[in-house]
C-alpha cells in the first residue's frame, strides 16, 4: 500500500510511520518536515499536496492543534484555532483526500480521550475531538468506492506522560504499541465508521 | 426563576417555553421574534441582548442551524454555517452568558441524536452536535459560582415526524413530553455536565 501520513513526524506520528513503513510505502507530510509539505489548516495546501502526490491507498492524519487554556480565558478567536486546524483541517483532508484514494482505500483521523473524558483547560480541544468522532460516523455512511474512514482516540500515551501527566490526574498511560495497533486496525483491517478508543480508565 | 430561552419560538422551543412559563418568568429570544432579539451566530448580538436583559437564573438554547447536504456536495464554507451557528453560537452563549447568570444558575444547550446515530446528509450537523457534547462535559469542570451546564439531545420528535421521517429510516419518534421533561431536568434539577439523551432505538 502507498500510505500518506500527515503529521508523520510528531511523537505518535513518527512511531506509527516507522511501523507502517516495514510493510508499506509510506509518504510523510508536515508543515515543516516530511516527504511532502502540507498545512491541513489551509485547504489549498491540501489540494497542492495531492496534486503532487497522485493516488494513495491510505491517508492517516496525526496532525492538528487546538488551544489549551482555562475556559474563562478562551476568546472566540482562540476556539477558531482548533476549529480551523484539528477539526476542519481533518474534515478538509477527507473532503479533498477521498478523490485521491484508490477504490477500497482508507482514511484514519486522530483525536483523543478528551472527547469523552475531558480535563480542565480543554473545552476547545475536547470540542474538536468530539466533533470529529460524530463526523467520522456520519461520513462513513456516504463515502463511495468502498472507501473506509475511522478515527483513533488514544488516552495519554506513555511517551507523553512526563510532559502531560499533571493535566490528567489518575489517567493510566497507554502503551505506544496499543496506539500503533489501533492505526494498523484501521489501515489494514476492514472496519469503517469506527471510533477506535484506547482508554484505560 | 427568570429563564432566557433562545429559540423559544421554534417547534420544540415554543412547547418548552409554554411549559416552563407555568412556574417561571420566561423571556424568549430569537432572530426575528421573541421578547428579546438575538442572533447567536453573532457574539456582539449576544452581548447586546444580555446588557438589556440583566441577570437571569437559567439560559436555555434551542437554536442553531447547520447545513444538510450530501457529503460530496458540502463545501468548506457550508461546514462553517454550522460551526458559526449551532456550534460556536452555543459556545459563545455560554462564554458570554455565564457572566450574566445568578450563582447556582444553569445553562442548557440543544443538539440531537445525529451526534451518536447520524444519517445520510448530516456530516456537518452530526459534527457540530458531537462537538457540543464534548464541550459541555469539559465546560462543566470549569464553570464557577455553582453554575451548571447540560445538553439535551433528542431523537426525531413526534411533532417533526411528518417533515423528517424519510431522513430517519426506522427511528422511533420521541414524545414531546419527554423532550420537555429533559429540559426541566436540566433547569430545575441539580445535574451538571450531562448529555441528556432521549433516544428510542
Amino acid at each position: 500500500m502507498k500510505i500518506l501520513i500527515v503529521g508523520g513526524n510528531g511523537t505518535i506520528g513518527k512511531t506509527v510511520s516507522a511501523h507502517l513503513a516495514k510493510k508499506h510505502e509510506v509518504v510523510t507530510g508536515g508543515r515543516t518536515s516530511g516527504d511532502v509539505t502540507v498545512d491541513i489548516a489551509d485547504s489549498n495546501s491540501i489540494k497542492t499536496m495531492f496534486k503532487a502526490l497522485g493516488k494513495v491507498d491510505a491517508i492517516v492524519c496525526i496532525a492538528g492543534e487546538a488551544k489549551w487554556a482555562p475556559f474563562k480565558d478562551l476568546s472566540e478567536e482562540d476556539f477558531y484555532i482548533g476549529l480551523k486546524s484539528k477539526l476542519m483541517g481533518q474534515v478538509n483532508l477527507v473532503r479533498i483526500g477521498k478523490d485521491h484514494l484508490n477504490p477500497g482505500g482508507s482514511i484514519t483521523l486522530s483525536t483523543g480521550i478528551l472527547a469523552d473524558h475531558p480535563v480542565v483547560m480543554t473545552t476547545s480541544a475536547a470540542m474538536v475531538n468530539g466533533g470529529i468522532h460524530s463526523f467520522v460516523k456520519a461520513a462513513s455512511l456516504e463515502l463511495e468506492n468502498s472507501i473506509r474512514i475511522n478515527v483513533v482516540s488514544p488516552g495519554l500515551v506513555e511517551d507523553a506522560v512526563e510532559k502531560y501527566e499533571a493535566y490528567f490526574p489518575g489517567h493510566n498511560p497507554i502503551p505506544m504499541q496499543k496506539v500503533i495497533n489501533a492505526y494498523v486496525r484501521s489501515v489494514e483491517g476492514k472496519v469503517s465508521g469506527q471510533i477506535i478508543t484506547i482508554y484505560d480508565l
